[in-house]
C-alpha cells in the first residue's frame, strides 16, 4: 500500500487527509482551526481592507492535522501504516505573501516584529492595496503592456506586488527587516523540507505566474526597470527572490529529520510544489485539455489547461495564463465569478430574513417553476465582475418584475444570472480556441444544489460531472505528492487512478436549452450594456422577456 | 346656507357628500357597497380580463347614498336642511360605456339581457377588447393620425369605441339589441333629470374627449367612414350618440319629480354636467393654469389644464389633451404612472410576505436612510408604463444590489422610482410649454405617507401642497353643483371658496434635491434605455450610483 498526505490551507482553518494512492480513497483526515485572530484572521476595526494570518497557526496546524490524519487512518483501516506515506502536498490560499528572515524563518514571528501586523502573512483577501494596484496597472499599461495581457488587462489588490509594495509604503521598517518574501503555499513545503535560506525555497509557478508577473517570455519576475520605477527597494527586494518558478511536477525538496520527528512520518520522502487551492482542486476533479473544472461556493473559481505546444493568445478577461501553473507542460487558465453561493446567500438570508424552515417550502416552489415562466432577468454582479469583465465597480440587477412577482421567482433568477455569467466565462475561452468539452463542478453547491446544477447544465447545454471527493483541495494536493514521490509517472496517470465522479451526471434536458438560449442572449445584451461592452438599443428586452415568459405559461 | 350634493362612483362603492357652498365644509356622507358579483365588479372565471357592472347598483347606491348623507348632516350640523341644497354633481369611473334602451333604461336590466354579461356596464378596467384597440389604432395610425395624437399615440382597449366593438364582435345580439351607449358619468345625471330618451342626454366633453375620439376640430365623435372601415355597425351606431358634449359649467338638466321624491330634495334643482372622478377630484385639489394636481393611490392620476387661448401643441404620451375635459376653456391635460401604491404594496405583500407589525419596523429602516446612500435605482414599471412611454409591455427593474442591500433600501428605491417616473410627466408638460408651478397630491398615498411626499418633494424640487378633503372626487362633484346651480359664478371662484389644504407643505430639502438631480438623470438613462427612447452608453450608470453611495456614506 502507498499513501500520500494533502494538507489544504484554508482562510479560517487547513485541513490534512491521507490518501491511498490506488484510488485516491480518503483513509483519515485532521481539521485545525486557526487560532488567532477573529476565525483565524487578524483584523484591523480601523480598516475593513485588513485581513493578515499569523504563520505561527500555519505549522501549529501542519503538524495537528497530519498527526490526527494519520491517526484517524489508522483507525479506520487495518493496513494502514505511517510508513506507508510516501509523499506530502500542500495547497494554500493565495497570493499570500509572508515577509522572511534570513533564516526562513516568519519575520513576524521574531521578538521585534510579533505584535506588527504587517510583519504577518498577508492573506488573499487583504485589499489594503487598492492604490497601489491601480498604480501597478497605470505603468505596465504604459511602459510593459505583456505583463498586463497576461492578468486579464487589471492587476489586483489581491496580489504579490501590490501587498509588498503596500507594505513597504506604510511600514518600511518590516520592509527593510524583510530578507525576502514568500507566498505560503511555497514556504510551507520549504518548512517540510528544511529550507534554512529564502534563496533556496523552490518556488512554484502557480503563485509565481500572473500574481508575481512571473514569465519566462520575459526572463521570470519584472524587470529591474519596471521595479524601479515603482520603487527602487522593490527592485532590490527581486535579488532576494527567485529567478526560476517550476512547475507541480518538480520535487520541493524531502521531508527533513526536524519535521519527520513531528509528524511521525520517514524523513526523506518527496515534498510536492505547493498550488494554490483550487489549481490542486481542479486536477483531482480531473482537469485536462477539453475540462474546465468549477468550483462552485460562496464564489467560482473556474479552470481548465491547454497543451503548452498548442498557440494561445492572450484573452481578454482571463487574469491568469500561465505555463506550468496547474499542470505541467499546459497553460492553466483561470476565471470566476466573484459572487454565486453568497448571491443566493444574500437574497435568503439579508434580504428576506429567511430562516431554514421557510427556506424548504421556498425551495420546493423554485423548483417546480419553468425556465422562463417568471419572466425575470438578473444579472449576477453583486460582487462585481471578475470573468470577463474584471471590473469590482459593478453591481447587481433585476428585471421583469411585475406585480405578481415572488420571491422564490427572483431566487430562481439570481441562480440563473450566475449560470449564464458562469457561459460568459465558457464562451470567452472557446472563442478563443480552448475548446471546454466536459464540465466538472466540485465545491459545496455542486455538492448540494441538485436543481442549480441541473440549471448550469441547461444554460450550458453540456453535461455536468461532479467531483466524488468532498475536499478537492486536499486531494489534489495528495495527487501531486503521488506524482512527486514517483509512485505515479504523471498527472495524467495519476489522475485516471485517483480522480472520481458522483454516479449523477447532469445533462440538459432540451426545451430547458432552447428557452435559456432565448435568455442567454438578453443576458448578454444587458452584460454588454452595463458593462461598457457596447453600446446597442436595449428596447427589445423586457417585451422579448413577456414573450419568453408567455410562452413559457402556455 | 347653501349645499350642494357630490355623488363619486368608484369601482367598488359609491359615496355621496353634502358640502356646505360657503367653505367646502363636508357636512354629511353616505356610502354603499355595490351588491352584486365579487365586491361589486361582475367576473367571469374564464376570463380574468371581463369586468362588468350592474347598472341597478349604480341607482340604488345613489338613493341610499344621498339619503345617508343628508340624514348625517341633518345630525351633525343644526342649521342643515335639505331644502339647502341646491345642485347635484356626479362622477364616475371611465370610460365605462353602458347600453340603454331606446327609453334611456339600462339594456342589462330587462328581463331578456339581465343575466347576460355584454349587457351590462362595461367597466373602465375591463381589457377583453385588446384586440379591438390594437385594430382601431392601426386603423388610425393609417387614415386619421390626428385622432391618435390627441390621446397618446395608442388607442386603449379601456376606452369607449374598443369596448363597444368588442361587444358586436362577441355577443351581436346584445349590440343590436341597444338602441344607444352611454358613459355611465352621463347616464347617471340624465337620470337624476328624467331624461327618457338616450339622444336627449347631455355628454360630458369629459369622457367623450379622447376616449370616444370626440373633438370639435373634427366635428365632435369619428367620421363614418372612419367607423364604418372598423364595422358599418358603428357607423350607424353613431346616430343614435351624439353630435356635441360639454364642458363643466353646462347644466345636464334638472332634478325630476321622480328622484326628488325618492332622495328628499327639490324638485328642479341643477344637476351637473358627469365628469370622472380624477377630474372632479383635481377642481376640488385646486387645479387651475400651472398647477398639477396627482392623485396618488395605486397608481396615480395628474391632471393639470392650460388656457384654450393658448397654443399647444400635441404632446407625445399625454394621452388626454381635450378642450374643456376638467374646467371649461381650457385644455385638459392627462398623465399617470400604472402603478405606485401597488408597487409598495407588492414589495411588502407579495415579495416580503411581511405583516403590519414588521412594517412598522421596516419602515422607520427606510426613514433613516439618505438619499443615494444605498446605491440603489429602480424603474416603476412593474405594471406598464402609462406616461409618457404609453406601454403596457415593460416591466419593473432594480439594479446596484451588493451583497448587504436590505429589503427596506430597495423599497425605498421603488418609492423614488415612482418619483423619478413622477418627474418624467412634469418635464414633459414643460418640455411642451406646460409650466407647472405648483403641485397639490391628493389620495390615499398624499394623506397618509409623508416620507413619500417628502421624497417627491425632494426629486420634483418643488413644494408640494396635500388637498384637505379626504373625498376630493366627491367634493369636486359638489363643487361642479354649485357652479351648475350658479352659487358662483365660475369654477376659479367656487374653488377660491371651497378648496382648502393641509397646514403641512413639503418643502424640498436642498442636499437631497442635488443627490436626488443626480439619480434621477441616471434614471433617465435607463428609463430611455428600455423604453426604446434613445441609445446610448449605459457603462456609467453603476459607477455613478456607486460614486453616489459613497459621497452620502461620508
Amino acid at each position: 500500500m502507498k499513501t500520500t498526505i494533502g494538507v489544504d490551507y484554508g482562510t479560517n482553518s487547513c485541513r490534512a487527509v491521507v490518501v491511498d494512492c490506488s484510488n485516491g480513497r480518503e483513509l483519515g483526515s485532521g481539521v485545525y482551526n486557526y487560532e488567532s485572530g477573529f476565525q483565524g484572521v487578524l483584523i484591523d476595526a480601523k480598516d475593513a481592507n485588513l485581513a493578515r494570518q499569523k504563520p505561527a497557526d500555519y505549522l501549529k496546524g501542519l503538524e495537528i492535522t497530519i498527526r490526527d490524519a494519520l491517526s484517524e487512518a489508522s483507525k479506520n483501516c487495518k493496513d494502514f501504516s505511517a510508513d506507508s506515506v510516501c509523499g506530502i502536498g500542500v495547497d494554500t490560499t493565495g497570493s499570500s505573501p509572508l515577509p522572511l528572515c534570513r533564516d526562513n524563518s516568519p519575520l513576524g514571528e521574531t521578538d521585534e516584529f510579533k505584535n506588527n501586523l504587517n510583519a504577518q502573512c498577508w492573506l488573499w483577501k487583504d485589499h489594503t492595496s487598492i492604490s497601489e494596484a491601480e498604480k501597478i496597472t497605470a505603468l505596465a499599461s504604459k511602459i510593459r503592456p505583456q505583463y498586463l495581457a497576461k492578468c486579464g488587462g487589471v492587476y489586483s489588490s489581491e496580489w504579490w506586488w501590490s501587498k509588498i509594495w503596500h507594505c513597504l509604503n506604510v511600514d518600511e521598517k518590516v520592509f527593510d527587516a524583510a530578507f525576502s518574501w514568500a507566498e505560503i503555499a511555497d514556504w510551507i513545503p520549504s518548512v517540510l523540507a528544511g529550507v534554512k535560506n529564502p534563496l533556496e525555497i523552490k518556488r512554484g509557478v502557480c503563485a509565481a505566474g500572473h500574481k508575481a508577473f512571473y514569465c519566462e517570455e520575459w526572463g521570470g519576475l519584472p524587470d529591474g526597470e519596471f521595479l524601479s520605477a515603482l520603487s527602487p527597494k522593490l527592485a532590490k527586494l527581486k535579488e532576494n527572490l527567485y529567478s526560476k518558478a517550476y512547475s507541480a511536477d518538480t520535487v520541493a525538496g524531502y521531508l527533513c529529520a526536524e519535521w519527520a520527528e513531528k509528524l511521525g512520518l520517514k524523513e526523506g520522502i518527496a515534498i510536492a510544489i505547493g498550488e494554490f487551492d483550487v489549481h490542486y482542486g481542479s486536477i483531482a476533479s480531473g482537469v485536462s485539455e477539453g475540462v474546465l473544472v468549477k468550483a462552485v461556493g460562496t464564489s467560482t473559481c473556474d479552470c481548465t489547461v491547454k497543451s503548452a505546444d498548442s498557440k494561445l493568445p492572450d484573452i481578454k478577461g482571463i487574469c491568469g495564463i500561465v505555463n506550468g501553473s496547474i499542470l505541467p507542460n499546459c497553460y492553466g487558465l483561470e476565471a470566476g465569478q466573484s459572487a454565486v453561493g453568497d448571491i443566493f446567500k444574500w437574497w435568503i438570508e439579508v434580504l428576506l430574513g429567511n430562516d431554514g424552515s421557510a427556506f424548504k417550502k421556498f425551495r420546493e416552489e423554485v423548483i417546480s417553476q419553468k425556465p422562463g415562466e417568471a419572466g425575470l432577468l438578473a444579472l449576477d454582479w453583486n460582487n462585481g465582475n471578475r470573468t470577463v469583465l474584471v471590473d469590482q465597480r459593478l453591481t447587481g440587477l433585476v428585471m421583469g418584475q411585475t406585480l405578481h412577482t415572488t420571491a422564490a421567482e427572483i431566487y430562481r433568477a439570481l441562480i440563473e444570472a450566475t449560470a449564464y455569467g458562469a457561459k460568459i466565462i465558457i464562451d470567452r475561452f472557446e472563442e478563443n480556441g480552448v475548446e471546454i468539452k466536459k464540465v466538472v463542478c466540485c465545491g459545496g453547491i455542486a455538492q448540494k444544489d441538485e436543481m442549480t446544477m441541473q440549471i448550469y447544465s441547461d444554460v450550458f447545454n453540456r453535461e455536468i460531472y461532479i467531483a466524488k471527493s468532498f475536499q478537492t483541495c486536499a486531494l489534489g494536493a495528495a495527487i501531486g505528492a503521488a506524482v512527486a514521490s514517483g509512485v505515479y509517472g504523471g498527472f495524467s496517470e495519476a489522475q485516471s487512478k485517483m480522480v472520481s465522479f458522483k454516479d449523477k451526471v447532469y445533462k440538459p434536458i432540451p426545451e430547458n436549452v432552447e428557452v435559456y438560449a432565448k435568455l442567454f442572449g438578453l443576458y448578454r445584451q444587458i452584460h454588454d450594456a452595463f458593462g461598457g461592452v457596447k453600446t446597442e438599443s436595449l428596447a427589445n428586452v423586457m417585451k422579448d422577456l413577456l414573450k419568453i415568459k408567455e410562452e413559457a405559461r402556455k
